[in-house]
């Protein structure tokens, strides 16, 4: 049965990745997937949560936010409501620990790298499209800070992308679209490196729980769309891919 | 090597359930794994939320809590903050998810049930042992629906049960205690039915990434610990069995 | 005209207190008086509010919670609604209040005592069940300080304890339950030391105001109730009550 | 030993009400008592919280709140902070209770009273004054409702005045001003009718327990400042005070 | 076409200013203009934003409130909603500002002034009489803090006074009372100096946009006025005028 | 004296709009006023504020905010501190009555028009350049609500568009970017329709008061960017021009 958008099963939507798209940040980078568009910032403050003081240890976060007009039906602002949704929350601690795990801190030295993710259109895949551009951005954050002598080596130890996989009319899919996600029977998200190792996995079964078999294919073909990905993270990074895997 | 509490790496914590635990609730059950203690409880209300009304379609919904001695370091009331934290937010999304997932909505009909996880003693696991416990505080509530004649048959699909697995110094260990936790590099938490399928699998690097082999050796294992956990609901719920897996 | 659990006017309902029930906390015990059932415990934090800061002296705060299904209808979070109700403070400044007048802050040193009492089921009396409970976490918290060498003298100048009273169908009754409570004419609650002094007194008429003839025989039932109640605090510290009366 | 203002230990400071005070509100007055100044207003909304819909009763409700210069120390706006003070919240449920219980809320009809206490100036007893200027903004708010044909005789069953009455130095005083409020060892305050019965009586041992010998002076001592006050409601009220009393 | 009161066009209402009105600000003043009524004070605190310390400059800030009773509607209070309105804060951003402009903060020293201004009755003009007696209220502040040598010379450049003007049926009106300003097709607001210097100029079309020539003859009336207000400050500050100036 | 960018003090920086920026608007714009970028997207809501139910007419409102990384130093999320600051509500209200003002309330029916305006990048101007391209949005907004039958006539009533022009060092500029903003002494925005009438006029003076004659050279200078402003909105509404004017 053919896709919605005419895709194949394992098929991505089209990806592009503008970098520097805002000035003011240390790294920035537009990411599209489909139409999905995110907008990808990292910047550094110059100090750490209470626990790190003192430990030479540097930290990296993440808040996500969406513009009222990115969804299909204006969505209220958080601050009118006075307080994060906890889609929000669990979104921004799950970009944060993915991008943390491939950091090593005690390169970064005592500071703290703010990932902003803030989606000006949504299609679906928002919160792996943050990953995957957060982390073009965090690299360029990272030469910036090189740059500046502020640190010596980089701390990236490796790629990191994600993408969403789903099951959907008994059919496993990549790269969901909205209209694919709301019918989904099982919701998956990847986050993984490019030796295919890990990072964060996390599945729902919607309505009916699903199968250790249909775990497989679902990491398979996860696995398939992350690779790519990392593809398209290379060719955004250009000659900071050399900034990648220092940091082990 | 030995574990911290002398376990077996695929050994559980001794479990009790103690249930009708709070007068007021419809279903309640005091569990505790180890050192954790949650009060699990299952109320109705007589509405749903707007997105289902005129449905016929009913709805649960769980929320966490923990009161302040709970844990090692006194830990403050989230309303003298004044907002949930990101983690309690999760985790009471994580909960309603999965009891939601053995549940047949239509069945139900236009009702809310209220699963309230409040840990008084916590030792790792309090989201798992909450879904535990909260399944069969479910299972009570619907019973008393059931006699008073507010249902006709039982909405409820399947078992469902959680188990935390986890890394540590490279071994795969079963229900990490906090002492446990606290240094794992990979922390999953499984949810799982009778059948071994999957309702929730969540699985986060902390600190390096792990192997799909890893992912291997932490599902046999969690489904170990999930078919033990079964048991326990089973001898938990006695007569109370017959109304689980009507709701197919 | 007899009771609605049968009791005499001037009979308190069962009680039971279960101490360290609260692994984590110094001073830890679950109250049970008739179906109220409050976990109170004592935790010690090694700093004082600002004016207090400097001057050798400690202080006691009190919290009070009560998990949704406390009573009888659930009752939403106070965090799902973002601050505390007005009954809440008023409950909590009632608890730290009264435990602050029996401790001499002074010997206690520069630290703060957090008295929690988290109500688990709620059936009237709750708030002065939190403070004949709340004085055995105290001593016991007090008693972890001695073993630590953290102070030399104990603190505690005498007993606390605390019992409501009140005016039913023209009839003083000691220790309401909740069915007693919801039609009482005048509510009062007494908190009292082991020499029959006041610590605190509230009484108010609820619809019509009352005599001070009616206050005598109120405030008579609340001496004989605390009596009792101060014998159990001491069946319940057993060797710690040589702890009680070192502070004046 | 004379007191810092010179009067005697049964004395109350010069109490002055300006009724008619607020132009916008159905009853308004400014009571001054020393130094201390409060406006207290009375306004109608027609409406009346949910569990009274549909009864035929009404309510009566009060809020209090203070200009930041009032106090000796400028002190920050509550809305500033986000929540009103545990502090403020007990205040006004009290002045909301004391005017409740001498109103007959049948002949009220479905409406609510607002009782609207500003203090612009504190210097001790402000939530006394509150409650004594508020009864006579609550009897002009009657007369209004009066004469608009909205109700048909006034609800208003008693007079209600309020006044504190402490220890300091082991002498017992009437009317506590600021300086002497903080010096205190007891704390109460009375809420009386002019039948010297009581609404509310609230006494706190402040640092050391107090003996039911000392109780008993506090109540003579507080019933005749009531008695006075009571005078001074009248004197303001003018022919209004045939309204009062109506309401049994 | 004569106006609500009867008043000419460039009419101001009557202007009353009480000083020293509340006797724990260092400077007060009750200011009355018509109906409306405002208690402005001054208070000094010992600290000053973060962005300030250290450069030896004072800083003033100001806060606006309405008690409940103040309007034709009882209008809930800001706290029980949790958040200052907008209009609120843009008030005080404006009053702020208006008098910050008129000191010179170098002579102020690290030291906030706090401008209070409670509307206690509203009837129109709440902002501009809001500046107009906060201005007094603050050279009252000055002359407290020269006195106790805190200051060696008053910071106080020049004065500032406010006026609204607008257009109500076609005709250009001064100081609109509440029943003009609901009506207004344009609504500006005015501060300036004694010497028709502008400290603020705010006007808005309310429907349809306005000429350039409305704007000059909105600017010459309220200029009239505010020579008038100052005037009447004038009067208030008394021997205090000598304070006015010195800051430049 | 030339401006830090080169250009003359009566010179726009280059101003780029990109119109139908967000799919899911029903208008949108992305507006580049030099290095401000501005995404304006207009959503229509079926339903009107209380206080126009009933009375056929709509309503139009607007909201504004900005991702953390748009300004030189990151700007803390307003939903992380929990609610909006005053500058933010202050721009918001402005940007919606200034559209507001240009709108036929009746021809639009009983429906709301959300501006949302989200600044991605800040250089001063922000608030002016989101009324200037919230107002293309507007008008794209409208023509999709004639398309879809939902309204009969465009109730727009003329073209808005807003400017700033300040004072830096005695030299009157318009269209201040970042750097010059912070210096200036005299700072104010203009809102202005196609014949130059006055839609809402804001001027401050920062640190010193400025003159009648200032002022006028200011309100000249920003016509004249007004004007070019508007000549840029025709361009980006091409055949839509004529939806502009019905509404009179």
């Amino acid at each position: 049965m053919a896709r919605i958008d005419g895709r194949r099963n394992d098929e991505l939507r089209p990806v592009k990745m503008t970098t520097n798209y805002i000035k003011n940040a240390s790294g920035s980078v537009l990411i599209e997937v489909g139409n999905t568009r995110v907008i990808c910032t990292a910047t550094v403050e110059d100090k750490v949560p209470p626990f790190l003081k003192g430990t030479g240890k540097g930290w990296l976060t993440a808040e996500y936010g969406m513009i009222p007009a990115a969804t299909q039906v204006r969505k209220a602002r958080e601050v009118t409501r006075g307080r994060p949704e906890g889609r929000t929350q669990e979104i921004q601690r799950l970009i944060g620990r993915a991008l943390r795990s491939v950091i090593n801190t005690e390169l970064l030295g005592e500071r703290t790298i703010w990932i902003d993710c803030d989606v000006i259109q949504a299609d679906g895949g928002t919160r792996t499209s943050s990953i995957t551009g957060g982390f073009v951005a965090l690299v360029y954050c990272i030469k910036s800070l090189l740059d500046q002598g502020l640190i010596e080596k980089s701390p990236v130890t490796s790629y990191a992308a994600a993408v969403s996989i789903g099951k959907v009319n008994d059919e496993i899919l990549l790269d969901l679209c909205y209209d694919e996600d709301v019918v989904a029977t099982v919701d998956m998200n990847l986050v993984m490196t490019e030796k295919n190792e890990l990072v964060e996995i996390q599945g729902t079964a919607e309505g009916s729980p699903f199968t250790l078999q249909d775990l497989n294919v679902l990491l398979e073909l996860g696995q398939k769309g992350i690779n790519q990905l990392i593809q398209y993270q290379m060719e955004a990074l250009g000659e900071l891919n050399c900034l990648v895997g220092q940091g082990k």
